[in-house]
């Protein structure tokens, strides 16, 4: 089995000027894919320090995983720090200075000369391309242990990671091959999912069932392994079943699936289009909605309707309404989505009105209070939440919950 | 100079389960502090693993805090790993168990026998009261190397560092402190900031300038070190001025500021507001500008206008316009910008038309062609960019250029 080992570099994870979200992030699809993280290291920018950890990794893993240090600066060493540990030279890879030559072009810019480095790495080396930025990564082999590095930039890593690197590592891991699915849940909490499931996540069985919760989506990662594929995927398949026996009213999609893309794909196989009507979200909810490729085909337009004013202006909110119910009120939010639909000519709307913080609540209305309201043509449903959280999770949770709903409303409307 | 090495422990943190926010908490407090973090280890609850990261750190680090693993439960093994590294016994302290008999006590929940493990820490260790958890901290010597063992809850964890450990750290350091600042830039490349900077990136300097990217943003770390922190500032604010007197037209705050909040800030200083006409970017331009507190006192509204019809409804763009030049063309951007200002009687509009593909694209307007236009009452303008990259990248990149362009535009109006 691969024991893995995660090398950060930077003195920005250091010093704290960045988080390093590249290790969770890593550590999650690792063992989610059935591979064990077995150490971490993070270390500053300096040859010496990042071969020091990569002799200290290769004690105890198999695979080293080096992420960061691949730019094209005096303080990115990655690259030699690599060659040292494999006792090569740094060879220039004329396809990769095409590849780099190209991301220049393709965006119009100048490529200056030190990006050149970036087209070296260690002798014997194999590429691993970076379609998003202009550091390619690689991976090599020494005493059986396989070293490969990334980009520190989380886009970039999470890009190579899955498309280059992940195939690599399974391709290794032999004899045993797994598959694994994940269930994504909507609407329940993690002890309360903990309770009903028992003993299927229970440790140690195969296939395994692992949890975890990401802003209130829980994702129930479904990994078996076995002899071969076949067999692995109808073991996952049966484990699914068994899921969705107990907690399927919970279970909104799987893999990549999001709320927003579970939405997006009902709204587009059935022609029907839906619109927003935004205060305290302020436009988050059309930006998850456009999020997905091909939106234009259910999305016309959305409003971001802050003010009182711009309710009345553009929703044609009453204002009486306004000022007898205040802003954030249930019936200013059926309002806003009937208004919505209506100015909109779409098939459903999406209203949200709150109080996001941290000013602005008051004894009766607290921070946190949020009305969400969808209305199609023959209906219009209104809920009443309080999402006590901070700005940013606040406008995250209410819009999940906005779309959520109209999912909800939406299938239930033939 | 005290060299600080953190050891974050726990399974979780390996297997990605949490995300380690308090090693980047941690280093920003200690660089804040004119502290020198110079290594990090992430490792699993086993006492082996433990002992072998801090014997490990011991080699280049004087102070080494362990985070994790103090809880009360069998797979908390930082107390034994560090009794075994100081060659010590656990002592039962009494004053410990009747501070953690009082935690409950408070709180009305009967104390478990477990939590009496918490009671322990190596002989000749001194605590580190945890006012607001059951697990006490401590610190010790050995060969001159300070240990310091902390909870890794977040909450207990910066508590006791704030109150308890940071005086002593700060005592036992003499001399030489350090300052530091960011500087943040946009509208520059890497490699091409570093020819600009050229000498003033060299390693090894004091102050020193390290260079970090994040999503098209850089940031500029200038810290130095001295004999006592006005001096340490003075060099720091020297040094920024050398790097704004080369590129200062690319810089457009410090430290925490973002594009977002130093617009937000003066529209809010001058009292005017702002609107959005989005296309491609969905609401992300809305999203962001509301994701500052305080919002409404610069932003009344948003236009979502995704479909032709609804730019033509919405921002009345002539229809005609749009069927000549395309939607997304130099003009519509200009006539979506002028009718938003218009429909929301705000002072500055943004407006964004573009392909954020994958598809869409043609030969003539491929995938990552986009116009921004930017309109105040007294003027318009619109600029054509090429951002190639995936849909989520492309929209942020467009709503950065946008926010800076706006940001430009109300800088030059008087």
């Amino acid at each position: 089995m691969n024991k893995i080992s995660i090398i950060s570099i930077g003195n920005e994870l250091l010093n704290g000027e960045c988080t390093d979200t590249n290790r969770a992030w890593l550590g999650k699809e690792l063992s989610c894919a059935g591979f064990c993280v077995v150490s971490g290291f993070t270390v500053s920018d300096e040859i010496d320090k990042i071969s020091d950890a990569i002799e200290k990794a290769a004690l105890d893993a198999n695979v080293i995983i080096v992420t960061g240090g691949l730019g094209p600066t005096d303080d990115d060493l990655t690259r030699d720090a690599i060659a040292n540990y494999l006792g090569v030279d740094l060879e220039y890879r004329s396809d990769l200075y095409a590849q780099i030559e190209d991301y220049f072009a393709k965006r119009r810019y100048k490529m200056i000369e030190k990006n050149k480095v970036q087209a070296y790495i260690p002798c014997a080396a194999e590429p691993l391309a970076n379609p998003v930025g202009t550091a390619p990564g690689f991976v090599a082999t020494k005493d059986n242990v396989l070293i490969a590095a990334m980009p520190g930039v989380p886009s970039e890593m999470k890009e190579m990671f899955t498309n280059k690197l992940l195939p690599i590592l399974i391709n290794r891991s032999r004899g045993d091959v797994f598959a694994s699915k994940r269930v994504k849940c909507y609407g329940i909490g993690e002890s309360n999912l903990n309770d009903k499931l028992g003993d299927l996540l229970r440790r140690g069985q195969n296939p395994l069932v692992n949890c975890t919760v990401n802003d209130s989506i829980i994702t129930l990662h479904v990994i078996a392994h076995a002899e071969n594929r076949k067999v692995a995927h109808k073991m996952v398949a049966k484990k699914i079943a068994e899921i969705e026996a107990i907690i399927g009213e919970f279970v909104f999609g799987f893999d990549d699936d999001t709320l927003v893309s579970v939405l997006a794909r009902e709204l587009a196989e059935r022609g029907k289009t839906v619109t927003t009507a935004e205060s305290c979200t302020g436009g988050l909810i059309a930006k998850m909605l456009t999020d997905v490729p091909g939106a234009s085909e259910y999305f016309n337009c959305g409003f971001v309707t802050y003010s009182n004013n711009a309710k009345e202006s553009l929703l044609g909110v009453d204002c009486g309404l306004i000022s007898q119910k205040g802003a954030v009120s249930s019936e200013v939010a059926q309002a806003m989505a009937t208004g919505a639909l209506q100015k909109s000519d779409s098939d459903i709307a999406i209203a949200v009105t709150g109080i996001a913080g941290p000013t602005g609540g008051t004894a009766e209305k607290p921070v946190g209070l949020v009305y969400i309201s969808v209305a199609t043509k023959s209906k219009t449903i209104v809920k009443e939440f309080n999402f006590v959280h901070n700005r940013s999770t606040f406008r995250s949770r209410a819009a999940l919950k906005a779309l959520d709903m109209a999912k909800k409303v939406f299938s239930a409307t033939v």
